[in-house]
């Protein structure tokens, strides 16, 4: 195992910059923190690229770690510290590259995120999709990076269970259609349809930004648009409780 | 109008104080910071106890504040940064006097939250017992407290909209089930019953602790406990998305 003793290290000045969107866009490649994300990349197979352990992280992790085709660095306490985001760091750590294709498959539920802003929010709704057997997830331009760190510490690992696909909302809806997938926008007016009332199986549901919702552009193209309805006296509900309330009534149509 | 100059004022130090538990729990008093919350306020009749504002906050809401019983206190915007944990302080601030109460009508749908740590989740949790209709909320001892800024930015006021009483959980059971309230505890285990088997009204759910889930002492006491089908490959769901598919699947047996 190769050794790190320094902060000032090349390759671990290169790492932390990838906790910077810029860098992983150049690169390609984003940085996973903490054991339990470290293993489920490994159990996907996903394109780990070299792993970062503290000693201590090594003993709780060897067995695994063995297993996996990636260079391993140790490293030290205090690098630990300076790579890692979390309060308590666990001395794990792994490059991985990004992938970001679209699936052969593409027929079934999809959650399809449009200018969504809180890093916390879509992880939560990524993770909410993978538990109700979604098919994957869309990224429309300007929802929160896939790969910071708040989103991947609040997604637990389902990038990894679903395919996860980022590009322009309007061409991916041409793509859906063509597989018989009907598309729901989501909005606040009592005018578009309860979601009570959705009963067709594959569907996918499009959620717009905390403040402003769905684009409005992007719900004229819709096949239908539908609202949770508001039984007590607040304006609205958080979009990812929204997410999964219509996520698991599409599920219990296809179980 | 009374001025306060300077952040070592003896109110404003007070108040200050007010962002800690301890100083809450002695008073009987919390902090609301921002515009919405200090409407939501005012218009729930809530016992405020005094106003601060800027020059700037008050251009924005002199027209409310002319029908508030409360003191009014002119800040700067030094004091402003001062009081709020708000990226950008909105220039108002209220104190208002703690309500614990139960309410007189019990029966109807109810949220237990036993031990829910992270203070974003008993936030939005509230939020949505409020979107979905329901009677109140039961905060079980050891739960983040109702009135850190964290827990009442991110319940947008429901605080407001329905009661929201402390206590032990046991005891309350007890006092729902006098009123035919069914206790629904929740578990990952498959071996309960799936929520969608549920059909009576009304309903009580007690959701856990982000870890530990409910504790056994109380799965023991509940009238039946249920769980939400993990169709995917997530370990499981954020506990505010489960509590948001429970509270709106009751919801929509009592609409």
């Amino acid at each position: 195992m190769n050794e790190i003793q320094s902060k000032k290290n090349a390759l671990i000045k290169e790492t932390k910059k990838l906790s910077q969107k810029k860098y992983r866009q150049q690169s390609g490649q984003y940085l996973i923190d903490g054991w339990h994300l470290v293993q489920e990349a490994i159990r996907a197979n996903a394109a780990i690229q070299a792993i970062f352990v503290t000693s201590r992280g090594y003993e709780e992790s060897k067995d695994s770690l063995q297993t996996v085709d990636a260079v391993l660095y140790l490293i030290t306490e205090e690098i630990a510290d300076y790579l890692s985001e979390l309060p308590t760091p666990q001395g794990i750590f792994a490059i991985v590259a990004k992938e970001n294709q679209l699936p052969g498959q593409l027929k079934g539920n999809w959650l399809i995120l449009d200018n969504v802003q809180d890093p916390g929010n879509v992880g939560t709704m990524i993770r909410t999709a993978d538990a109700a057997g979604f098919t994957g997830v869309f990224l429309g331009t300007g929802t929160a990076d896939l790969y910071s760190s708040k989103v991947l510490r609040s997604m637990q690992g389902s990038n990894f269970h679903l395919p996860i696909v980022e590009g322009a909302i309007p061409e991916f809806i041409e793509v859906l259609r063509v597989q018989d997938v009907k598309i729901y926008g989501t909005e606040l007016n009592k005018d578009a349809l309860a979601y009570t009332n959705i009963n067709t199986y594959p569907a996918a549901f499009i959620l717009g930004n905390e403040g402003q919702g769905v684009q409005k552009d992007l719900l004229a193209v819709t096949d239908q648009n539908v609202y949770i309805p508001i039984y007590g006296e607040a304006e609205s509900l958080n979009v990812a409780i929204a997410a999964g309330i219509l996520m698991y009534h599409a599920a219990g149509l296809d179980h």
